[in-house]
């Protein structure tokens, strides 16, 4: 059976338990990862013998030969057509079909227009989450695609620190060199704008890149992943151009003790919540508390943030195959900030860490 | 008064006409509009003497300092707290307040999540479609940045032609070699993946580059755009690699020509479908009817998609300041494609058009 093929099985036995007659997957991601396909147009109708891909007239041709494992039809004027003509074709005598429709994605106007185009047949059930559910959990195929994403983010790093350099340049000529320095090295691209934050600036988890120089003898985090056939990674790592104070070092040797306790205790069945505690115990006990303003990491695969997420707030327990990232971060408002963060493939005794790039404070 | 005072001002305005207590703003890119804000975590809830925006503490403290004319707010939990807050405030005794949402972008469940939060005191009424009608219209600071943007377009088109060359590399390569010049040349990215479409997989509207090597004597389309500042472009070209058969020059000619003439027609007032029918009538007139499968064109700004769409099935006509390209196409399944696009700005009596590398067929 091939992963497509797979997918599909196990998600109709997620629909299945639902009792629900017909699954609609509407999110294009979700559709990405049950067809491979990566057109702005599509959606997959799973039920009890139905594995129906829709799309428009501009990928149809395509996609048709390419697909195994589904029927392909081709939509009009939208494909939420497609549900529509399923639900006509099996139709029940006095039953209404119970069909499943993504509410985390779906808007209140798509919505609206299904509930219409099905009008008395049916009736829409909320069924969000479970594409996800299944994504978070990897496959061989996956974890190699992520590894070589998180290679490709390494070897940036590589250049950065030997070749390329942080003091003198603004953080955006950085930002722009990396995702150059991406694409030439055969990445599809980046994950996400990458951040490049000196100084002060470090000190907002999500800074974006500014046109300021960078100086010597500050910290300065940098967060970049490369995203390859779709998949990405992510990795952050805090430099220092040159001397850093004392407090710099302390906090940056903190964070670093946090990051390492909390991948040692990485491994299928940890729960989520306690994996963070892990981090931030150490964290708080330092004094830090305030500091660390964020969850502890997230899933990360076809979208840079995906399930699980690791957190004070978090529910549930880390699976085998899980890729997650662990990042813990300390961030002195108006000062500066630490981050250091892997991303890691959970095993059942333990982890894989995907990011590879050393973690010893480095002068760069 | 400053763009985004204005903006907010015309918004006010709009939500007034439908007798909102409060419209809230919830599409990021709309947000991005009405406030420069480009994080991931924002919110903006205008109504009589209300302007309030929205983020959480990753944004909070960079923001509040920066936007003027609007309160920022901090949200806890997720943004939808601050149309609760606002309600909570604004409440009258024993009168609903109607409070606007996007219902074109939010999804069932964020729809569910803010019902829930705003109780008995309010009720919410679908208001989508507001801010992009504002946005249909650019101002000439908008203006600039997508003339900017195409002519960087156009810089790696010339560069393309005089020095990398088609033939001989895989559509693949080629589509990497744009990505990476207009890196280099200083925009933000592209506006979408490029197209890269040799032979018959110019055939495909929305082809996928191919690891396939380009070959000589045949048609590549080539549809790219930059973006800057958060302003896209956008700008298709067909070329040839070496001589042609006759049947593609005439073609080319074809689609030439019903691009002029459809260009030539364009001014504020021209209907949306009317500009879609004076190119597409000199296609059906010669007997291409079925093989130009999609609208003349499309409005640009932000979004590479957005109002106005133009199109047999469009309503409405074109105002000053609409940013739309003009991109026929004629697509023979299993041999080739052409499409010629360009993007203009509508004024009152014509329009400029900001895509100027030339069009006549040009052998690579």
């Amino acid at each position: 059976m091939s992963a497509i093929e797979r997918r599909a099985e196990r998600l109709a036995a997620l629909a299945a338990e639902r009792e629900l007659d017909l699954l609609t997957v509407t999110d294009l991601v979700n559709v990405r990862y049950l067809t491979g396909f990566t057109g702005t147009s599509g959606i997959c109708a799973l039920g009890p013998g139905v594995r129906v891909f829709g799309t428009d007239f501009r990928y149809y041709e395509r996609v048709k030969p390419a697909l195994t494992g589904y029927e392909v039809r081709r939509a009009r004027r939208d494909v939420l057509e497609i549900p529509q003509q399923l639900v006509e074709e099996g139709a029940k005598e006095g039953a209404k079909l119970r069909v499943g429709f993504d509410d985390a994605h779906m808007t209140v106007r798509a919505h609206a227009r299904l509930t219409e185009l099905l009008g008395e047949r049916a009736e829409l059930v909320a069924a969000g989450g479970l594409v996800e559910q299944l994504r978070a959990v990897k496959d061989a195929g996956e974890l190699r695609l992520m590894a070589e994403a998180a290679a490709l983010a390494d070897e940036i790093y590589a250049w950065l620190v030997s070749e390329h350099g942080l003091a003198g340049h603004t953080e955006r000529a950085v930002a722009l060199a990396l995702e150059a320095k991406a694409t030439a090295l055969g990445a599809d691209g980046l994950s996400f704008p990458p951040i490049v934050a000196a100084a002060d600036n470090g000190a907002l988890p999500h800074a974006e890149p500014r046109d300021a120089e960078i100086t010597r003898g500050t910290l300065v985090v940098v967060d970049l992943g490369c995203r390859l056939a779709g998949y990405c990674s992510d990795c952050t790592r805090t430099f220092a151009t040159g001397a850093v104070g004392d407090e710099e070092r302390e906090v940056y040797a903190l964070v670093q003790q946090a990051q390492a306790a909390a991948l040692a205790a990485v491994r299928a069945g940890a729960g989520t919540r306690e994996l963070d505690g892990v981090a931030r115990r150490i964290i708080e006990e330092a004094g830090h508390a305030e500091e660390f303003g964020h969850g502890l990491g997230h899933g990360v695969g076809l979208e840079v943030h995906e399930a699980p997420r690791l957190g004070p707030g978090a529910a549930g327990e880390l699976a085998a195959g899980n890729a997650v990232t662990i990042e813990p971060g300390v961030y002195l408002p108006g000062r500066f900030g630490v981050r250091i963060e892997d991303l890691v493939a959970v095993r059942a005794d333990g982890a894989d860490v995907l990011t590879t790039t050393p973690k010893d404070l480095v002068e760069v």
